[in-house]
């Protein structure tokens, strides 16, 4: 019976990745394809489309599983925060099944503007639904890649730890998730140009699969002809470990106390997990 | 008695949703006329003076009524949160008279430089107005508009639930209608490129009929000259709908227990009529 | 005694009014000296700042004054909602003397920047300091630019008065000036284009005076030549009024109850003043 | 064992001044290097991304120090609040050495960039790390570029002080620190001409020194070849100063009453140390 119960809940914690997941990638596919493909807006809609992305992505899988949407911070709270190992797994195909099916969605419904603006679907717009080393058009090599999604993860979870640790102080009345997608914003102006800041495994292979099954021959390579697909899977994994590890160390040991019951402050998202 | 207090009540909601749908147009048909008629501002000046104009909106609104100012609104909640049938009609009429009444002042207003930007009050300014397929400039085709606004009134609708359903974890302070805002503004960001993401069939009607009567003879067709104005109305319906019961699908049957009474959180503004 | 005491507590209205209102204009006139003598970002940096000045403004003066720093917002609260009208004239001075302090160091500050892009401190750069019709740019009337400044401001304040209702749903947790600061946002991206929306007479008033004192001769004419400077005072004063009238005719009588109680919900800034 | 106690206490409060500023420099130099080396973004992007880095900055080292992750708001608080005056020297160097690495993560993640926009590595790209007068370009002296820095960080300290004061209206629910990276945003977007908006010697001086031994010859001096650096460090110091003097002047004298205990209202990040 309490199985049951369990893998009850597991499923609603599985059905809630995937569908804030989907919600991301519906925002973050959907401006790239708006300012890529059809010209409307420019990077910083970019940077707050993604941003603001996040945010209403967490809103929606907030209660049920804390709302990881990032196979980067579902590592990292394995790793710190004693979220069960054997969750790992089924969270990360979550996660990437629903930013496949959003990257789909993104896919079907840009088709005429696609069509117009890369008939061949090229690399030209290849990065509306994956990244790629300096956007694609900067001298960055697949090594400044790699290093670039590390750091840039790092400052990710680093600052989610940060902002989701009760005894530190977290924002309160439900606003983590506005936080996080504005941290996401900064994220975007500040590391986007050397490796496109997936900062995400999730968020660029299940769009890059997406793009591939609907006629991006070259959606596994980089603009040199390097198969690249796997930095933006593994910068991320080992950034977010780097991340969550410099707060374990440079913050929490000096935190004390029970954590906080005063008025105003309300558990965050992640808190059942995370603390 | 209490008939007389119910119909009091009533009016008291239809008030509301008819100035809290007329500031949110305010906004909208405003930045558009100042972007497109006077060329001050760009896409970006789009997508943020239409949200915050959401949030303008719901705020004036949000005690006496919920704040729907959306008909697609309405009817998602008639069909999933018991939102009463009867009064589908009334709250409908009053968004579109809001809508209808905030952009004749837009086009009062701003009659000096619509007048020189364009003298004949063609299809150049219509968008101040009323949506185009692809903007009318990109070559998207009617389907493609539809299906447009059905995923992004989709999206509209499911996080809207997720972000006011006490049993998940909504903004507290009061603070949902920035949080509604803000999605506004993604959505204009991401999923505002093949129709102009009306994703509200009174934004579009109202503001629509109000430019006919004033000089806009081709107001209800698009660029190709076809009948174009169900579209915006057809697609937003279905979509918030579908939106909504994606919502209910994934996430609520997962959600458990009495609605939590934790301090620092508030109920939403759609409180009352949401659950 | 008690005389002496409430003479005090006036003294600190007075100086929270001139501080807020001067913190307010280093942002406003400071933004536009930016991007229009320095040629440093663009309409919307210039949206943005103004709004955000007036949060910051309203965060410096709200416990002591209510934080009008606008006499258009302090003459509807004189007609409304019981301010007394005793207190209207020092207010609406000390508001004036702080923004025209404000305008003195931004025009000290960017002396040499106003030096090079207009040397002969014209037209031209008066738009730093003061408003005018079309932005002096767009062929706008006296007329034209009052009716814009009497509808700009109703909105602004209709809203206001929304946002600082205790008993509709207003922002907890003190953060209604930031919600007021971004309703300017949304205001200087859709209603900027007939008036540079003044909508506060001491904004428009205190840094003309400055700028007249300072070498700009023609600081009371628009661009045709015509006295000017009483249309952003005219204008905003009977706006405020109509909008604040709106307000207390569509949703005022339909509001109920005694002030709710509820946790997490905090006196509003202007709580005290207003309700 | 009090004394160790105390000891642990302090170096929390440096690791986490240390850790805080990093974060905050990590986005500041990050975005200028991504809109100056990369041409991604615009100035917008440079506001809002030093602006949100301040507010995650703050976010992280708020709990343990207060995130003070600025001498010149160190100093004010030793001058105005009591902050401990044998603290001061170690915090700046805690600040400084967390903005010196961040520079150096900045100047090895866009070595490639950088070395294709600046191979010789001048004045062209020193923006990325430093502050200089006119931002290089415009005719700005060092007197004018040392006022500009004394008004700027007079008005962050003199809104700082107002947003964290339990007497005033300040910010609930955690989120001063959302409202103080606002500050910051307002702040470059008006005040940015002039001298760059350093506001804060740790974050000018710790980036130089990285680009000095990174390869920047001439990091310490200006377009005309004077030596610059001590400007953005006197200014700041002695603004923040006169920022907290003009607050505790204005308003302090007329907040009366003990620390309110409302519901919702909770204990600001600076609050231990500032009230």
């Amino acid at each position: 019976m309490a199985e049951q119960t369990s893998r009850r809940e597991l499923v609603g914690e599985l059905s809630a990745e995937f569908l804030g997941t989907m919600i991301l990638i519906l925002f973050g596919c959907g401006v790239v394809a708006q300012v890529v493909a059809a010209g409307i807006g420019d990077h910083d809609s970019i940077a707050w489309a993604w941003g603001l992305g996040v945010t209403m992505g967490v809103y929606v899988a907030a209660r049920l599983s804390g709302a990881h949407i990032n196979p980067a911070v579902t590592l990292a709270l394995a790793c710190f925060k004693g979220f069960e190992w054997k969750k790992v797994g089924p969270y990360v195909v979550a996660q990437t099944a629903g930013a496949f099916v959003a990257a789909l969605l993104v896919r079907w419904n840009y088709t005429e503007v696609l069509a117009k603006t890369d008939p061949g679907h090229t690399i030209k717009t290849q990065g509306v639904f994956s990244t790629l080393p300096g956007n694609g058009a900067l001298p960055v090599s697949e090594l400044g890649a790699l290093r670039d999604q590390v750091i840039g993860t790092a400052i990710l979870v680093l600052v989610i730890f940060a902002i989701t640790d009760l005894l530190n102080t977290p924002p309160g009345a439900n606003l983590a998730p506005l936080i996080i997608g504005l941290l996401v914003v900064a994220i975007g102006m500040a590391w986007g140009t050397d490796a496109g800041y997936a900062i995400n495994p999730a968020r660029d292979f299940g769009p890059r699969l997406a793009s591939f099954i609907t006629g991006y021959g070259t959606a596994w390579r980089d603009q040199y002809g390097n198969i690249y697909f796997w930095v933006p899977i593994v910068g991320p994994l080992v950034g977010g470990v780097v991340g969550a590890a410099i707060y374990k160390l440079f913050i929490s040991p000096y935190l004390t106390g029970e954590e906080p019951q005063e008025p105003g402050r309300v558990p965050t998202p992640d808190g059942e997990h995370m603390d």
